[in-house]
């Protein structure tokens, strides 16, 4: 997960670009997306690529510096960058604040509709109770249960399992094989990945003498709209309230998110990452792939956590948190890997007694 | 996963409660489960709740002491708690020794039942060779294989792959599209949750001059009675050997057992732990969240894992163990990360020698 | 994982061995597998299994030594081992110097072959412009999509889900319950294990104002003749180029491929590892369990990273890598937790100024 931000301006999101015409001039494609064009505006455009593949029909862009290398060989018909870069483009320039951003929107204007009509396939098994709107699309080998809602213009992909009191928004769509346990409500403009699972019971267990006795769980799990939840990621319901993602919450594949979690908006979670039951995440955080973030505790907005940190504690203000230690040469670092052990001990012999306030490494 | 151990001789798990009458009065749980009642027995409860969404005709529960402050302004019926809480709780109280304990026995009286009848999905796919008790329930679109076996009262849901040569215990439920693939046994009382993995091939794989050969996998998985496993879990099929879970298992989503690992009853493991091949794990262990444990290496009964924790040599001993550095502002971090780096010769050149003890990460 | 490499000249993989007689005298294994027989060879074999566990006639082995007490009273009909092993076997042996690999043929020699017959099962659903080849199998509850290419001797194992343009390459086989979304190809010989997802959008998301827009994924995924992938493991579509594994790349399971990755032949990666988007893995490598690999670098071939480190920049030589703070009683790794957050402040008071080199973690 690599999020550039940047507010350009010039963006209109809300204006509704042409329908997949499939074939655009560079200068159709500046006015509709709304950039500035250096260079000759009539060529055709024929789809999108990165700097190093693009064919002379095709536009690329330059927003991570790794790349600028690439910018001075491309073939690409034109580039979106900054106008920083706009100097050193040897081909024509498509010039804005946040590059990526406005690249998402052109590669969207080539993006294959996907193609699927309205109507349910025969092989799926829908419950009598189940409600599906004229215009959803409901794919092969599905199962729909009681009480459970597909609206307007959605699209369940083949093979996705709905249980009872489900609710998939309008225009949201689960690509395939996504389950839905039971009670699990997505809002409008959802896209969900294939082997996602919404709704399992969440990790409940009390010691009872000396074997564990299941905690019922019987919350459910709401989904906000323009949320997207990766591929194998799971999100367990909660244990008696919701387990919510507010809106435009943005998650990457094998997430494991625990029962009664709530994550707040515009928030993106790349790929991997554990959270245990009952956190809350505040709005706009990013948490690196692989990191860990205990239970029963508050993460406040704008918080960024790097790569395979652990969360254990409730962190109060924004910022960017890690912990960890770098990679290193086996050998060197099982040096230190065995200092570490006995760190304490070495400090504590050289007369630096730690205070009160050290002896907690929460603290 | 946050267990809270307690005996409680007045809770008594053999009596047996009248099947979801929906209605209760608090004196009647107070009997059913065996809690002291503190307070007017005759009010009418509808359901369970927390603490802080908990509506007049609902029962919550304090466990957590974090959530202590919501016991002074909850609106609940009344509020399982232990006796040195009796007196703070501004309503009817019900007490105990574990409340986390007693309080799932109260919300398993109101769990709604499957809503399952007994019979065969007539989408099923089920060989011929394969042997369903009348009593067993199996849903729309799974597939079971030759001389597989669903026992009584079990419930394969929906979506389900059972291969060849498997066996669903009495009264175990697979809730929706688990993949049991060949020679897996499961006990009785069984829960797996969708996505589930059960019997993929080991990890077996032999390096041969320059390229890989696969090592067959011939092993089946044992799963015992009362496990409980949760969604996206895989537990691999053993090489020769069988992979074992013991009695009473519970395993959170994301978690992955290597082939011939044996893991001993009434041991719970949290959400994306790993583990490796061949490792043994003792009875009553919690290992936490993410952590990683090689294979081939032996954990003594009643070991706790801190979350995140990488255990890479046998533990002889019971206790709680953990690895890795804590949480800081990232500034901060790089800091000490980069001291770790150079920990070996910084304090080589202050003339602390290690000694040889101190050369092995593990010893 | 745990390979163990050796180039015996006396294992010759291209003769081909009589097809699952299932019953072999301990002569002829040794000549079709090329192996040096010491003792009686028509004793009569019926399959393999452990040292511990054999049968009188049952072939196991020793590779690993941590198994060397095993042998000494094994009731195997024979063990295949190393020549030094073999003055101390109590029964026959076969001798060769990569017994691991050599005990793989073996056991291949009495692996079941897959139930399987060439043709599609009449619950499958197939679009019309889908080629499945003769010989291929596709099983129940399968769904493949347009333009997508089942090849010779293929088989599609029950509950896949193949969207469009995919091909899967002869002799390949998808156990169970895999997708694969869309441009996806496989090569020849392609293991894949259920629960995987191929070709899911990557991760694409870029900040726009104080939302996030998706970056639309339009790459796809190659998949090289001879890998493996296992369950519920995930590979990314690329954004724009595809995502690439080599030829004979192993992927145990639970792993997470980001978009547009690319690992070299012969690499071989243990489970729930995390690789980030854009990461370059040369051959030859080996990745440890839980081990995460940060986007956009560029890793080396034969390097080997020690379980759950952290990769966080490019590894341009060959060798050991790892990261991690070692396990501890938890009493004592909390006292060095808190020192290591004051690492910096102490050594800085003690006059140990860092230089330039020292202040990047990556350095």
């Amino acid at each position: 997960m690599k999020p550039s931000r940047c507010n350009s301006p010039s963006v209109d999101a809300s204006k509704p670009a042409p329908v997949n015409p499939r074939q655009w001039s560079l200068r159709q494609i500046a006015e509709v997306i709304g950039l500035r064009l250096q260079g000759d505006g009539d060529r055709s455009i024929r789809g999108v690529a990165t700097l190093a593949n693009a064919e002379p029909d095709q536009i690329a862009f330059l927003a991570n510096p790794r790349y600028r290398r690439d910018l001075e060989t491309t073939r690409a018909a034109a580039v979106v960058l900054r106008a920083d870069h706009a100097a050193i483009s040897p081909v024509d320039a498509l010039i804005c604040d946040n590059p990526y951003a406005a690249f998402a929107r052109i590669a969207a204007l080539f993006e294959p509709a996907p193609g699927v009509a309205p109507g349910i396939h025969r092989s799926a098994i829908i419950a009598d109770e189940a409600r599906i709107a004229a215009s959803a699309h409901v794919g092969p080998l599905c199962c729909i249960g009681a009480r459970s809602v597909v609206s307007d213009g959605a699209i369940v992909g083949p093979g996705c399992v709905i249980g009872e009191d489900c609710v998939i928004g309008s225009d949201s769509v689960l690509v395939a094989r996504v389950t839905m346990v039971k009670n699990v409500r997505l809002g409008r403009r959802v896209r969900v990945h294939p082997g996602a699972v919404l709704g399992a019971d969440g990790f409940g267990i009390a010691k009872d003498d000396d074997h564990w006795i299941k905690v019922p769980q019987l919350g459910g799990v709401v989904i906000g709209d323009d949320c997207e939840i990766g591929a194998n990621t799971t999100i367990d319901r909660g244990a008696l309230d919701d387990t919510v993602l507010e809106t435009d919450v943005r998650l990457d594949n094998q997430i494991q998110i625990g029962h009664n979690v709530r994550i707040g908006a515009h928030t993106a979670i790349a790929g991997c990452v554990a959270i245990a039951g009952s956190a809350r995440i505040g709005k706009h955080c990013l948490i690196g792939g692989a990191a860990g973030i205990v239970g029963h505790i508050d993460i406040a907005d704008r918080v960024t956590i790097a790569a395979m940190s652990l969360v254990t504690h409730s962190l109060h203000e924004a910022g960017e948190y890690a912990s960890g230690t770098p990679l290193q040469a086996s050998a060197q670092w099982r040096r230190n890997a065995v200092r570490f052990k006995h760190l304490d001990a070495v400090l504590r012999e050289r007369q630096h007694k730690p205070t009160d306030q050290e002896t907690d490494p929460d603290k």
